[in-house]
């Protein structure tokens, strides 16, 4: 198969260097610096930040004005800690909130102005596999353990063993969500904290069968809600082991929080910011614990911030996670892999021709039209005819580990746009991205395409391909062209299509 | 796996009867009547009316008043022809231009009013897996055989072994659409055929090589073009055997069209209404014998509604191919079996107390459910996140073999709405199904799959369902939903999704 990490190969060895993950969640922003030494992680600085992003989303999921604001002054303070780190070194993910804000992009391209580094949506699935490995690296267990991390808007559920996670699920519910869902007017009552559990468990109801299958030995909560209820839990009664928290422990403190009658009236020895969504975010523990039928649980500070770490570590060392996503997906779609060779490898030829006059010379694009021409035919398991859409939706739906959001869009665009007619209304609005590079990407990808179209080995000569700025010329050998009158056609054909993208082919 | 077929089981043996198959083509109209004793097939009655039907598709796909018209005006002919038949006993199946056209419902609507039968849209897959067996029922060879169908809007290939189809594929060229595009002015000139063959080549790119990579001993052309070319080729050189054709006749035939420079002055032994579209016809065939490498080719009279026939005694032998398909399917994307048939299980109790009040017991509601019930899992081989709308993607996307279009929307739409929001704007206009039994259809497999919440076998009591017009209620014993907090919030959720269908669910 292709050497899909070559342009990792001027890094030599394992450097030592600063790097900083910012975490934009749905409660809090979360910012850690660490050091990579000898290819080991030395966190040096933890930030954390209250900002309750998911509180501005409104029922058409549309962020408030003020939450955005609130979102932006908090990222002014913390780019003064980002300075002077260089634009590899940073990696900020932002998870529920933006996920589902349909105005996400607003916030970001404001967020643009303030940090330099670009901001990564990512899904769920992204989200827990990160969290599972923060934990990883930092707690060991023998055996299987189940990680939950409840989250503003969303909740993971981890079983992993070691290093290797083995199920995953992000569940729609969250403590600010849910607070604004059951707990909006402060009132602590048997009946809320009742139908708050119970909707948890109906989420729960999807994936509790198969995880009680799978089973653990050790659960571990991570999140700022699991901290603070194992806190408080460890006060409310003597007899825990350190750290840990049990059904009993949660029921007690729930019994607590109804004596009180009203958020305003909680006197519980937990930070003020957390009192708000403690009574959610305890409702959703309560039916995790039954749900799931958890007799303990720990609490562990690691968490998707250290994930993201621990992954711009192996990234250094040339392990790029992606790169063994995309080998599975072909494996499991059955690619067939002759044929994805040869267009890889084309559209590689085609690449490098093109990439400095077109300023797509970054490692991403390589690496993005690489797996796109590893998989652009995975829709074949669906359908031949229409193979482009089928491949494009498939890409745009799987769980891909390790790729964000913007970088799932390109693949499963590149993918879409692999042959026929091109709608440039359908490419998405990229922010990571320039849209101008995608198009060009998504012509590199249909000229290896094309040129494979016989799907054979060794038919294709020499050829020459030159770029300009909307234009691309594609010379044969002399002569080459005249005996092939169906083969001319088609190019005559991409070039129609591509007038759609506004750029002009040519061919000799 | 469930006992499918079981609605036919009150047929006992194979009877003798007269059926009729009419094929809706998009150049002539084919109406078989045939007579079914004890198994075999006696051919009848073939009548054949030209109506050039492609010809009023304009670029937008949308099918002309007057193409309308000389369809309805033709089916009134037929008509008289299927005087007596019982609905059982007639299938009317139609190709390329009611696939196509985006106005087709206006003309089924019409038709409906001369004839009693349904009529039903197949994919061009479908149409080749219908002219295969119509070969395969009809012609005998020793290996394999390529069959090739062109039609007036599409051309199928097919390669098959006895009754066995093993290649098959449809493709979007036909003599009435080439006409259109190569030969609209009449002028028979050197240029116009060479395009209209090179165009036919680029089409024949996407699966030359997998052909001739699989391979045939003998060639068989159906279809009216490929007759009047065989005879004509016939009268022009002597040495051929019998019925065959090869590229030299076919560049004879075509010189001499090109000679007589335009239609109206083509002078050639073949029927009046065959003229026109004979250059676009003989364009392609030139081009299928190119890119296939064809030494020979001989002429069939069977194709489409011969095999419409031989499907119709299958079906009455018990044989229903959708059941092999349905199964095919469920293997291919590792359906979770156990799952899929306590969900079918409970499904058919459900139906079953529902559809004489719901007013549907006819044998395809039955038949569609059950299949839906086995395959509304599909998609969870792209993700468990959004199933429901990935095995809509898919059903609505794969070949399904033996289902018309209709059968194959509604198995996709049952699938994509068998759990959460329901959207009725997504419900397709349907005509072979009253659209209100479809919402019923859609009603009872959610059920099936909600009692199948927990997926674990023997966890369900007794319960009684009964219906009324917009209304079902669902009756389990007494208290025994008291201990189902969960489950009792499920069906309350279900109730609020069934109101955007004008459904109310009651539940004790």
């Amino acid at each position: 198969m292709p050497e899909f990490s070559e342009a990792f190969s001027n890094i030599e060895g394992r450097p030592t260097m600063q790097v900083a993950a910012l975490d934009i969640g749905s409660n809090s922003f979360h910012l850690v610096i660490a050091r990579i030494v000898a290819g080991s992680v030395q966190i040096l600085h933890r930030v954390k930040q209250k900002v309750r992003l998911a509180d501005g989303l409104d029922a058409q999921n549309r962020l408030s004005e003020e939450a955005m604001q609130r979102g932006l002054d908090t990222l002014q303070i913390i780019a003064e800690s980002l300075k002077g780190f260089e634009p590899d070194t940073v990696r900020i993910v932002a998870t529920y909130t933006l996920r589902k804000a349909k105005n996400a992009k607003d916030f970001i391209r404001a967020a643009k102005k303030i940090l330099p580094y670009p901001i990564e949506i990512i899904s769920g699935i992204e989200e827990a596999r990160l969290i599972y490995s923060g934990v990883a690296h930092t707690v060991q267990n023998n055996g299987q353990r189940l990680v939950v991390d409840i989250g503003g808007g969303s909740t993971e559920f981890i079983i992993g063993d070691g290093f290797e996670s083995k199920m995953m699920r992000s569940l729609q519910m969250g403590c600010v969500s849910y607070t604004k869902r059951f707990f909006e007017d402060g009132v602590l009552s048997s009946v809320a904290f009742k139908k708050a559990a119970t909707a948890a468990q109906q989420e729960l109801e999807l994936i509790d069968a198969k995880y009680l299958k799978l089973g653990w030995r050790h659960c571990i909560g991570t999140s700022g809600t699991i901290k603070a209820i194992v806190l408080l839990a460890q006060s409310l009664s003597e007899g825990n082991p350190e750290g840990f928290v049990t059904l009993d422990n949660l029921k007690e403190l729930r019994n607590k929080c109804i004596s009180a009658g009203h958020i305003k009236d909680l006197k519980l020895a937990v930070t003020e910011d957390r009192v708000p969504v403690l009574a959610a975010g305890l409702s959703i523990l309560i039916g995790i614990f039954k749900s799931l039928k958890i007799q303990t649980m720990e609490y562990s500070a690691a968490a998707l911030r250290e994930g993201v770490i621990y992954e711009m570590e192996e990234q250094l060392a040339h392990h790029d996670i992606r790169e063994r996503t995309a080998q599975s997906l072909a494996t499991r779609y059955d690619v067939d892999v002759d044929q994805a060779k040869r267009v890889h490898d084309i559209t590689m030829l085609v690449y490098e021709q093109c990439k400095k006059s077109w300023k797509i010379s970054g490692r991403e694009h390589r690496n993005m039209l690489s797996w796109a021409a590893l998989l652009h035919e995975v829709g074949l398991q669906i359908n031949s005819r229409g193979v482009q859409r089928h491949s494009g939706y498939i890409l745009q739906n799987v769980d891909l580990h390790g790729f964000n959001q913007e970088q799932q869009i390109l693949l499963s665009v590149l993918a879409r746009f692999h042959r026929k007619k091109l709608r440039p209304e359908e490419l998405h609005e990229f922010w990571q991205f320039d849209s101008d590079a995608v198009k060009k990407l998504i012509i590199i990808l249909r000229m290896g395409v094309l040129l494979n179209i016989k799907r054979q080995d060794n038919i294709l000569p020499e050829f020459t391909i030159s770029v300009d700025e909307q234009f691309m010329q594609i010379t044969f050998p002399k002569d080459w062209l005249e005996g092939k009158p169906i083969f001319s056609a088609d190019l005559a054909s991409e070039a129609g299509y591509l007038t759609a993208l506004d750029y002009k082919l040519s061919f000799s």
